[in-house]
């Protein structure tokens, strides 16, 4: 396992490893094709020894530093870090140092930093978000979606945690969740929500059932028929607290659709215990981090 | 090939099929885990027939026909265009139609989705930059960069296309480019660009030979060593123009450094051939599109 | 997808395809080698054609119908059955046919086959145990564990669903089980099991959390912990009765540890949700089933 | 190489590890998933270290220590052996301790154990068959067949071995063997067993000719073809001692079908060379073996 | 399967299809990288149909047909063929068709004609091998060695069938090879060959055993020993002559080392059963072959 | 990275290690099997020491000393090189050293041995090339082509650099490469040569753009069209003088078609500035290379 250890109880976990090397490879396969760095090869003594230091250009939450781990380990660079998954990195600041031969180090600076500046660029997003609700003094935690970029869900995921969200359902697999277009096909056979709950759970015992609702009845129907979870549906912040104090915590209400920056602070009061933003993982701006060398 | 051809000469060309399987793969094992959709499994009659359509939220370019194909393809879902990679697609307009059974629908939206609003995302900021240099009549093209998503260079790459602008080197393989780091090792050396340019060209003939500039007397110094393309990073339109003038011709001049949106106005007429924005993969929004049951 | 859909609402559930397709690939490739099936190339004109029934040569439940169909999908064979996962065949019975050429049947066959007896084997264990709590009239289901065989997880869960069983959690990742060891280490911080628990919730707010309880004492701080299962370990009918009462359904009960046939009637009255039983994977025995040319 | 060698001449064989490697990707992959191990990440601190004996709960024999340490490989964790691939563990008895820290452990725990309670189960199986001749002075051999658990082919032909079995052909590819659906479709073309045997050998000369059959006058004429091996079918123990006597030495006989711990006594005076039984590796029951921490 | 079948008995055995689509999976990958055939994809209407006929350009044994119909399957190009593996094919003659678009000839045209001009290289190297010892009256039959190309074994071997040759051992998996170091290294135990003959056949009980031998003296211990297969290697045909008549029939032998065309006239009457050529596989020109558009 | 780094300056470019690690597991899998070297793992105590020198039998360039590295990684066998890639070993000259386990030793010399003789046998035909023009005092370089062996491109094309000479492109992708049937199609849209290079060069700014010519007149529109290159096919030395003296400098010109060491004197004096040679990759013979134990 090239991905160390670090990590406390409290502490953002990291996905696990198998997932790390997997797209580590993908990454560096895709980088260096038939003919490696072909400027690197051809300029560079292949034994001068280089150091860096990993820098921020802007202010910044830290995340993906087992990722630049298991790129560095494929060529014999070591990293020290400075800060962990989780800090904030002023802009300037030095997240960490990495040394090997210089040519190791311009071969791999780019994919490292490719999941650094992205990762990192999830975190920073999400913490904005946490920050807001804090600040708003809302007891409501920040959750992702499966709204990720294709191969890199748990990596996402994990910036997620590091940036002080919460984690929806990793895939299709591990949450039930009934949406309108499952209600409708159903109630083509004369069921309803709660025949909808309860064969999920029969079939799927030991999952979560989470319901879908674009309204107050529905919301109030789901929680009657036992779902773990409410989430609400592109709902006004008044329509949301409504569902709150309907159910009178039967079930955990989730806020989804539609809530940003810029209103969610209209949403902070609602009572709900989370909010899913897909922006965190679909469309995090990357954070501007640079290999100096030293 | 389960990826359809229609680009005639001039459409934007698509990735090739093995990395845009691959990437596909990879999706649908990380979104189906070992239990598959648990919901849809639970709930709906695996018989039962659905069809959909492909509808733009807001207004974008559309991107990634391709993918999507490639993960319907996996279902027996079949699409039928309305619009192809590089069209603009209105808001509520509807870019395609997909149809088979209603659970493969809603097992498939969320991967098919994820890579089609990612990648529209990617062909739509880049359409705002070729735009923009259109309306101020620049000949300028738009290029982007290595600064991609893990795992998806390929199909960024070609979204890029699709949105008007051109690809700079696929990766560390196919073009040398010589920077600062590779220039400051080999003056410990006593060589000096010129020697860079022959050393590169020497082992690597068949390669385009680029070269990064700081200061326009770099520049000169790349263009009279035979650079094939002069990178200028991090300069003002100021010092742009007096490189391109310096040159002359002798070789093209591609913009690098912090170029965006707001700035790129006062770039347009600096003569320049090419401007590189690293964030058109790293930092797009994702284009918001669903797939409306019908 | 060359598995075919059948199964309606209330049907076992097969595992999703990339799974299924991956656990043939390596399987052929074991049996094939390089120089493919030495035997059948040597001695058989490959235009000949042929047809088998697929006989259970004792009485057994069928599960594993979408491995056969991705065996026979590599090979140009069609299958079409009679019957379906989770049905009984008795002895001598038939539970599909295939067709295509000889040469593919005789090289095909022993993989069909290998997935085919080990995968009912599974769902008749399975269904024996579904049976005794039946015939018991104990609203009791079983359950599988994580002692499957390496790399069948995804199949072998299919088969106990297929058998009437219901699955206990697919691996690691989706669901928090709290066990003596965690338990153990949590003390030396001063911590007990309502700290696990709130912690475990906080880190992984989507995922159930279950907790193993020794004894009666520690049953009953896992239900006030807030715990969403009590495992219960090793413990006598008399002492899981005691857990189930006390904790009133506060909680629902798992019995796990040292069930068998022999003693699983005892247990059968207990009150408890849920028997686990490690023996449904990783000690069936397997099914005798053939294929019989016809 | 992660696989420790300690076998000497006449200790039983381990697979390659390219083999054990792949297997164990799948094991560990399928029980990470994209969240890895939520347990143990959410409650344990990841430098505290950890220690444990590797107990059997029953006697066995041991077989598959390769892949544990294959497994524990991937975790910086460190196995220590007691015993060896074939030696007899008693209840209670303890194989060896693995070290490193506890989150490791708990982590790697069940994968490890998967493999080696199902290849101790095959390889305790094997040794029953074994110990069964040898009290009887017969001096048949044990093999194995093809009916392996899909994926598990090597591992579980090296359990057999580590029983004190003998392996028949691994694959399809690296033995003839001669069926009656073979000799039936060569009928067709007015050819017998004698052609047959002639075509292989002329088609594969480097390959062992064996020839199944199910009366005294096939096995006499494949005997007189030259067959290297006469697979008897689901004969009676009289039946094969009067294949035996005809033979009269001239191919080695090896009994298949039908033959178990039950009437195996019958078989082993009949003087043939091998017994094939398909249980040793479709229906072998799990050894109980823990991890108990220290 | 995308491999045709059209062999019958007695025509050349092609290599299992998951051999032959691993390999064009990794050509294709390697040849069409990131962004595909860029010459094509900027060229051609993709919807421009296209036909070539497969032309020898020199004289040359037929071999690899699966192989280019597995590269033609992966673009939607049907091909027909005039000639089959084996069949000899004059210069200017026409081995078969291909017809798709012209796009995706271009496109896989290079890919497909490497592996049948390889393939069909090493095929008609060893037909001049078999038509040598044909014409001079010798029974001894060409056999290649595990002397190959990296990832190429299955289909070398499946085009030396091709050419009229046999298979040796397939890898170190499937036949036993005692050598002289081997030997060297038991001599210090105190063994020699007949107990390494025994040891092989106690522990690999299925598998042949094969001696290779530098003397006369080793060559007629390794037959008492009960070797299936004596190897010289690097006698003079006089030794090996003087080999042959002393094994009298006991084994079969096979001359090995430094045979070529010019000198194999020279062994052609020695008596041995086989002659290995390394050449056949790791020296055998290419054929020339084009696809020539019609 | 298990290949060691040695090379400086000047020194031949390895391949990028993924494409080692890929070709090394899969010949690797390929002579392992699923039961691996069976006559050593029979015969040999797995902790004898071993050791031995890896001697040329005839005179060659080394080439694939990383590939050998790779390989030896796998098995802990460790590597000492006397020589390195490019330089000539004379006959019985020794390259390196290998030790380990004699075990190990032989299992892995023969996967080692095919990399290097082949490789090097790559290197050794190129050096023919290039000494040859050396001598000639022609400043012509010795270019590959795509003509490589499937899945070995990277490395061959790295021992074509060993060798002395050059590489052409590494695929499809990185180069753009217009022939006659690409302008045929082409013609019938009214387009010629020069529409060609304009449209490759606006979708595809980045690459080369090069032409092949079968005429002087085609040469010389290519080259006022701005190719990067012009590639003559199939023209006498005469032929390729009036083209280059006709493109008078404007141009590359690189020989391609039928040139072989036995007429390449007559293309030395041509002036042209490359001349590819297929056959450097498609036909090398092996060098003759042994692993001598010591």
């Amino acid at each position: 396992m090239t991905v160390t250890d670090r990590q406390e109880i409290g502490e953002p976990v990291p996905p696990p490893w198998p997932a790390v090397e997997a797209a580590v490879a993908t990454a560096l396969a895709e980088d260096l094709g038939l003919a490696g760095d072909v400027t690197t090869s051809a300029l560079l003594d292949t034994e001068r020894a280089g150091r860096c230091v990993v820098r921020f250009r802007t202010e910044g939450v830290l995340a993906g530093t087992w990722a630049v781990e298991a790129v560095c380990g494929r060529f014999d660079l070591l990293v020290a870090w400075r800060a962990w998954d989780g800090d904030v990195v002023d802009s300037a600041g030095v997240a960490g140092e990495v040394e090997g031969t210089l040519a190791d180090l311009l071969t791999a600076e780019r994919t490292a930093l490719n999941f650094l500046t992205h990762l990192s660029g999830v975190a920073t997003l999400t913490r904005r978000f946490v920050d807001t609700l804090e600040e708003l003094g809302s007891p409501m935690r920040v959750r992702d979606t499966r709204k990720t970029l294709p191969g890199l869900r748990a990596l996402e995921k994990a910036a997620v945690r590091a940036g002080g969200g919460v984690n929806h359902r990793m895939g299709l697999f591990d949450s039930i969740l009934v949406k309108d277009n499952h209600l409708a096909a159903l109630k083509a056979a004369g069921m309803g929500v709660l025949d909808a709950v309860e064969l999920a759970r029969t079939v799927w015992p030991g999952l979560p059932v989470e319901v879908e609702a674009d309204t107050l009845d529905q919301a109030v129907d789901a929680a009657e028929a036992g779902a773990g979870l409410v989430l609400v549906d592109n709902m006004s912040p008044t329509e949301v607290t409504a569902v709150v104090e309907a159910l009178d915590g039967r079930a955990p209400v989730e806020i989804s659709g539609g809530v940003n920056l810029e209103n969610i602070a209209a949403y902070a009061g609602c009572g709900a215990d989370f909010v899913a933003i897909g922006a965190l993982t679909h469309s995090a701006p990357a954070v501007d981090i640079g290999f100096d060398l030293v």
